[in-house]
């Protein structure tokens, strides 16, 4: 897979295609022959309005794959082994910014729309939603080294 | 699966939740353990600009899962062995328009954006994109007895 780009322990960052002609665009996301594709579960959508946050949240077992498909959004992700806090920018509106962004279990990740109308996260995950493998923390929690705007 | 609902042969529409809050919602798509799941290729998004039409095309082997996950969507479908049309308004700005359609293979799909701003569709299909196996007819041809706005 072109452009496949390892960002850290579990992080993996791969630039997504947009083909525009005069009618609107066709945005990749995910194929099953991807390097990154470790199985399908389910896909389901995060809307979140301009300045809302949605965080934190980790899994143990899914493999999440994200991608902003409308508007702009801040994408958080914790290493807690690392002590490392990485901050992604999402979004189809600039070519570098619309990309598929893999995050393995065991990081904690957080995100929030950083443009002026609602933004749409896809999240293509290797098993469907199961509260049972997943944990929370607070937005504002003193256990991750990040202040939401 | 509840709901679901076979819409003439070889097309079922599926009501699908969405989950609001005061951040934004989730919105579901599709689960490996739905009864219309038969495979995951590809997921992929189709941008449609206001008033723009995407038609026609037809798939020998590709089953199409869509869900209109931004803006307003007219997904019109013909059935040539039946001579069928049928019109199917989907988005997610009112709950009876936010439908998964399961497209089997053989029947004739067109789009259009109903709505003032660029709608998005999203296709989860059981291959990925693959031209050797879809074929096409403009958006005026005289083969499909519907007329595009």
């Amino acid at each position: 897979m072109t452009g496949m780009n390892t960002a850290g322990a579990g992080l993996t960052i791969t630039p997504l295609k947009i083909i525009n002609d005069d009618r609107g665009a066709v945005m990749h996301m995910l194929r099953a022959d991807a390097g990154v594709f470790v199985g399908f579960g389910e896909i389901y959508f995060s809307v979140v309005n301009p300045g809302a946050v949605k965080a934190w949240k980790r899994h143990r077992e899914m493999t999440l794959n994200l991608c902003c498909v409308s508007g702009a959004i801040r994408l958080v992700v914790f290493d807690a082994a690392e002590g490392t806090v990485r901050e992604i920018d999402l979004g189809p509106g600039r070519p570098e910014t619309y990309n598929l962004v893999t995050v393995a279990p065991g990081l904690w990740t957080g995100f929030t729309c950083i443009g002026d109308a609602p933004a749409v996260l896809a999240n293509c995950a290797n098993i469907p939603h199961n509260p049972a493998e997943a944990e929370g923390l607070p937005a504002d929690t003193n256990g991750i080294p990040y202040t939401w705007p």
